[in-house]
């Protein structure tokens, strides 16, 4: 903290965006989700809150930026949880992740993966994630066992992804989104709100 | 290759067994596992094919390790399909899995994954042993649409590994081996031998 180059202001743009990125993990990672706020991650970083605004939209989008997701929870809770009945929330759950991360040609569920198995607070921050997002979902839906049912969940839909873009598995690889909707849907949706065998 | 130290014998040990690791993985990635013969490999290595037995038990033992794989596809055939009736084959999957990996302390699945999102040879490799080991039980079942059974069973499977040790998503991270079978496997025998909805 005593280095003369890391004194007063940044300069502005990526500089900027990369510093604040660095700081997000860092706070996120040490005071979690709910309790960081965009004025210690600023401060973290040395530059003025009002960049968190201008570079990622508010503190959804940073969090959504340094855990490398393409998409905020605000997001998924509109396009997922708001657009449709419950009973169908599964199939707008695998449109959702596979059309996002096809947008990203893979290469960013690979990029997140790689970080989760190297980093434990990037897996933090994924479990962070996964909890704000569909937690509240299924506290919102009532249903029994809503923390097993988000583990059996996420671990389908995080092997959906692991199997299209990372292990490049055919025909999951390169199935179209209806393909994966038909056969995997069924199952997301049994873990959100069937009856768990035990 | 005209480098002098290259030349020549090489040290016995865990030297041997380093060479023989990266010329497998590089004759397997080439050749693909039946294609790659032990000769081959340890002549890409410049050691004695005998190595190959004594550190690796054969071929099927060196693409496991190669593969960064704590079992055999001959283990695996005889723990889980040759074990028992096929309706139950999930559950002996799941068991298997599980009690494997957890010996490893999950830093084995980590590791592996971590490859497969950073080299695509890591990657092929894995789709390999899959192939090798999953492909030729669904064959014998005498199924439908085995490829794609297969890769709805790949995705199941690795989330679940994937949730257990590298994003350590409780409580599929803590849970005993019992209740992951009550809850997984209907999935992955579904997958298996169900009725696939297209």
């Amino acid at each position: 903290m005593t280095d003369p180059k890391r004194r007063g202001r940044r300069p502005a743009g990526e500089d900027t965006k990369a510093a604040l990125l660095a700081a997000a993990r860092e706070v996120f990672t040490e005071q979690g989700f709910d309790g960081a706020t965009v004025r210690a991650i600023a401060a973290r970083a040395e530059v003025d809150p009002a960049m968190v605004n201008h570079w990622f939209g508010g503190k959804q989008g940073l969090f959504a930026a340094a855990v490398e997701l393409p998409i905020t929870p605000a997001f998924i809770k509109q396009a997922v949880f708001d657009a449709g009945p419950p009973e169908e929330l599964a199939v707008r759950v695998v449109r959702t992740f596979v059309t996002t991360w096809d947008n990203t040609g893979g290469g960013g569920f690979a990029a997140l993966v790689r970080s989760a198995a190297t980093q434990e607070s990037a897996a933090q921050m994924l479990r962070q994630f996964i909890g704000i997002v569909f937690g509240t979902m299924l506290h919102e839906l009532g249903v029994d066992q809503p923390e097993l049912r988000l583990g059996l969940f996420g671990s389908q839909l995080a092997g959906l992804g692991l199997a299209r873009y990372v292990m490049r598995l055919e025909p999951i690889a390169s199935a179209d989104v209806d393909t994966l909707i038909a056969t995997i849907a069924p199952t997301l949706q049994h873990y959100l709100t069937g009856k768990l065998p035990i």
